[in-house]
């Protein structure tokens, strides 16, 4: 059943019936988690505790370095780590999709798996009641109660209103990790996504614990060594050519920074500043003359277009291809690319 | 017993009696005027014409580009286009002091300058009305009815409450100028003055007309490109030394860039995002061996009591001062300052 849109951020009935009558949950986040899916997942597991249900959280993924300060982090499992347990999908009545819609985007294959994979799907293929909560648009069918907000900020921003509509209140745990969510997916209030009710909701959750300064140097202020060398090398490898700028990360860079791949999150982004630039370009090298390309664009260019040229893809102002040719050759393929594109 | 201070922000009666039974008011802002200055002066400079006084506004120095987008910037004169225009100190009743609390800050200097100045020091030795409103600590006696709130997070969020209390209502122009004003001063709600209470006042801006993602775009991604080359220079002079970095701009960088004073804006907060870095400091060359220092923090330490110690100041996590010394020398001294403070 599919619930409509709802801009008061109503839960709906049935999710706050189906909540309440159930006492096992299985609530998941989707695979290379970001803030605002682990985020959310903590306080909505939290809100679960507190109403006395049982609740396990599951990523296929680790808790990714930047994300361990978040107070509850600790208990996430992986599908290996549930199976070691002793876990079984039968112990679970519910299962909760949050920041995602689909069972693919938890990391449950069409493929046989591992043995709680595998079990969990046979679960749901013989009718286990299955929630989703989710900002993300979609087409799909999955789930029992859907609650879709797409105009919502964040997945995290939901759930203060769900975890409210079930009249628990919500702890300093709940806050920080309800607030670091809503900061991921807002840019730290710079998206146009960050509306009044965004600013209302954060000062709610700093009354309740929520520390701004320390959540953004959390999640902003905590690069590695490693990682600023890396970044200092990327920013001379900068290359403007008309409204377009190149960065290059080689493999040289790594070894001589020790930095990883994961590093270079966000390195695109960063030429955006200047008012001129209207595509950045990221070149990273993973071969010899082969690079995995990020593009980001400011207004309406798409980049996207840019992208499936070289058999990739994306969004408007957010897209990625690989592409195979010496880096000058690269570079000069991907300006073209752009400037054509421009000029229809 | 300690005297608290009013965390109410509620405006004490003497200012709002001050400014309704006056009408003509010159506002100023602080020489080298940054968001905060100039978007409290242009609100508060609105809300005073919709009282139906008459107002001039006043910054010593041009309204630098990055604020050019402010609703209103127009509307500011230096001293040299009041003399222009023909205005006299004796057109005004009230001198408003924004975002400072000394005349000096606004470019009142000792000895003899040019009429309008002169003429401005001459009516003030003779009890000219001065209003000063502010959110820097301050030991100086200067102004008639001072409202001074070293807790709040900035002027332009004085001014909100200011203006509330006088029962005008707050326009778009005016919600976007008080936001920006917010928005800088905090950066961008990152600093520990990002307290719930600011977050509830940004969120009615929003209401009121101030968009977040256009504003932020505005202050933050429209660097020129003068602005990046200086940048780039600027980050390959970073020298970290323990978990202290030090930048340097020269003037020969400000030469081979054509960039200017106002484009280091911000430099000194970027070496924060490295997790080791506890101190930024940034030294911008005024002369042969003479620096304006800017220091910035995180936590606990605070770089205003480093600013003190070479005459300057400023607030916890961000502080100024200038230093005599080579460049060698400036760092040493600033580095051993900032251990011995570390150590207390």
């Amino acid at each position: 059943m599919i619930i409509k849109r709802n801009h008061d951020l109503i839960p709906p009935k049935e999710l706050l019936d189906s909540i309440r009558s159930s006492d096992n949950f299985l609530v998941a986040a989707h695979i290379n988690p970001d803030g605002d899916a682990l985020g959310t997942a903590i306080a909505f597991g939290a809100a679960l505790e507190k109403m006395g249900k049982k609740v396990v959280l599951l990523d296929k993924h680790r808790v990714p370095e930047q994300y361990r300060f978040l107070p509850g982090q600790d208990k996430f499992h992986t599908y290996e780590t549930l199976a070691h347990a002793g876990y079984k999908a039968e112990d679970f009545q519910v299962l909760v999709l949050l920041d995602c819609n689909d069972p693919e985007r938890i990391g449950l294959e069409n493929k046989p798996q591992h043995s709680f994979a595998d079990g969990l799907k046979e679960k749901l293929a013989a009718g286990m009641n299955a929630l989703v909560i989710d900002h993300h648009e979609t087409e799909k069918g999955f789930g029992m109660v859907k609650w879709i907000e797409p105009a919502a900020a964040a997945t995290g921003f939901m759930a203060f209103h769900l975890i409210n509509a079930l009249g628990i209140e919500i702890s300093e745990e709940m806050a920080i990790n309800l607030y670091a969510a809503i900061v991921i997916d807002t840019g730290n209030f710079r998206y146009e996504n960050a509306t009044a009710e965004v600013f209302k909701v954060a000062a709610r959750l700093i009354d309740l614990g929520a520390r701004p300064s320390q959540i953004y140097q959390e999640l902003y202020e905590s690069w590695s060594d490693s990682r600023f060398r890396l970044y200092l090398k990327m920013i001379e490898s900068l290359d403007v050519r008309d409204d377009v700028v190149f960065g290059v990360v080689t493999k040289k860079m790594f070894e001589e920074t020790g930095a990883v791949s994961e590093d270079t999150e966000n390195f695109v982004s960063f030429p955006r500043i200047v008012k001129r630039v209207a595509v950045s370009v990221m070149l990273r090298e993973i071969g010899k003359n082969e690079y995995k390309v990020s593009l980001r664009s400011k207004g309406n260019i798409n980049v996207a277009r840019v992208a499936e040229m070289f058999e990739g893809g994306g969004h408007k102002n957010a897209a990625g291809c690989r592409i195979r040719a010496d880096i000058a050759s690269a570079k000069d393929l991907l300006f073209e690319k752009i400037k054509t594109l421009q000029k229809r």
